[in-house]
């Protein structure tokens, strides 16, 4: 497969699917749908909703129906950018090579911006089409629980509260467990529940994630302190400058590059069951590693 | 009937429900969860839930079946004023008497602690049970719509901008309606749906919300214009120090009061249809009017 025409063609549906979902920039007030679509639309790599809709093909799915979750994964992950790039949090200046929403548009309208993004995931959410074995109080919890106090805010509570402190590497793992990874793992879940997967599809697809998720992170801060600021279209060696907990502060560059290396091992391990059906998982997790790192 | 003693009561109720449904204050990490909790047991008058549980009172349901979306709309309030008491927005240091939660914990901790709220609010709803005529679906719909960027956030940002802005009246009702009236009308609405309410009891019920939602925001636009901050537990006169949007400042005092007796008016007009049922909405709605403005 041609994974770069694949990751084309997968981004394009997205995008016209979050085109679809999202009140047009015009709609009064016309502000916030702006601040909203020049967050949503900045170039996004579309990783979580890709892999959401690639568990879906694993387990015998439709794009279709995995597409209103794949787009509600993707508005929460640009929610948490947006609050996390605030200036009472990370304060960065640059995301994607561009000035942050509140760089844009103000601080105030950035809060509400992220706040309207995570609402409006759960109201695209809610029309998912239910299956034979998971309905909407299943998919609707799975998102809540990930994007919440315990998983995704826990994570970037964890990381606030690290700055400056001495770092753990179980400190460390926590919080990647719970900022990264438990968002990807509800990506690929909620793709599996769109295919009415079986349970044992969707503890297999629950480790991948796991895995993907960790080995993403690490390498995200490996890239942060080897690479150039252009490269990354932020501002790089900026975890270092923040004394913010990184793998590579914590263990080292090399026993970073070859945790990231064994944890997509441990990725790829968990899709077995699934045979060919998961290719595309296969080379997303390939993909993953194969940056520059 | 007692309104004292019923509003007591609901509030206890409510509370308990609340309680239960949020996560412990020592659950890691602890920091949020604290803050979570120390804006939503704030001593919040619980109106949102309490028309939940009137409205489904009124159509002959259950207050059991009603708590879910009471308590999501009163998270979803409590979040609201958390992000709105932030510096970035109106910057205020106290709410109801204690300093705001940004004042407590920080910033970068209130931005989450709201997000976390949001997230936790479609997690509770997500628990409601469905009745014959509104799935799950509609619930969450309801929810996502009135808290999203069309509505409550749609006032939000017109409050923003309308600050040291000339104040047109349709401007300020455009405000009102979105950033206080929408919220009431669902919650009426979603406390009929949990009682399998008809079309027309739905109908009604949303004429009674907007209505009342109007009366309850001029009220308080007078009240912060007549009123000493001690009284009401926050910075008095803020809005005008500001240059907010207000009644008063649009129309003068006394045309603020006749309004909202109309609306008032206009609010018990709606419930007509209920005959005695709506024995407790009427006396929430004169409840809101008794205030001393």
């Amino acid at each position: 497969m041609d994974l770069k025409q694949y990751l084309a063609r997968r981004q394009k549906q997205i995008e016209r699917a979050l085109d679809r979902f999202l009140p047009r920039a015009s709609a009064k007030p016309a502000t916030i749908h702006k601040a909203m679509r020049y967050s949503l639309f900045a170039g996004g790599k579309r990783l979580r909703p890709i892999l959401c809709l690639a568990a879906a093909e694993a387990c015998g799915g439709e794009i279709e129906a995995a597409l209103p979750s794949a787009c509600a994964m993707e508005c929460i992950h640009t929610y948490s950018l947006i609050h996390d790039d605030l200036p009472s949090m990370d304060n960065d200046d640059f995301r994607r090579g561009r000035p942050t929403c509140h760089k844009v548009f103000g601080d105030g309208i950035a809060v509400l911006a992220g706040d309207a993004l995570l609402t409006t995931a759960f109201e695209i959410a809610a029309s998912t089409q239910p299956t034979r074995r998971y309905d909407l109080k299943q998919i609707i919890g799975e998102i809540a629980v990930a994007a919440g106090s315990r998983k995704l805010i826990a994570g970037q509570v964890a990381d606030l509260e690290a700055e400056g402190q001495p770092i753990t590497r179980s400190g460390l793992r926590y919080i990647h467990e719970n900022k990264t990874a438990a968002m990807l793992i509800a990506s690929v879940r909620l793709g599996a529940m769109s295919a009415n997967a079986t349970a044992k599809q969707l503890e297999a697809l629950s480790a991948f994630g796991a895995a993907l998720g960790l080995a993403f992170q690490v390498i995200d801060d490996i890239l942060d302190v080897t690479q150039t600021s252009e490269k990354l279209g932020k501002s790089a060696g900026k975890d270092l400058t923040a004394q913010k907990a990184t793998y590579p502060a914590a263990i080292g560059l090399e026993k970073s590059r070859r945790e990231a290396q064994r944890l997509t091992r441990e990725a790829h391990d968990a899709l077995s069951a699934f045979g060919g059906k998961a290719e595309r998982l296969h080379a997303l997790a390939n993909h993953l590693l194969d940056r520059d790192y």
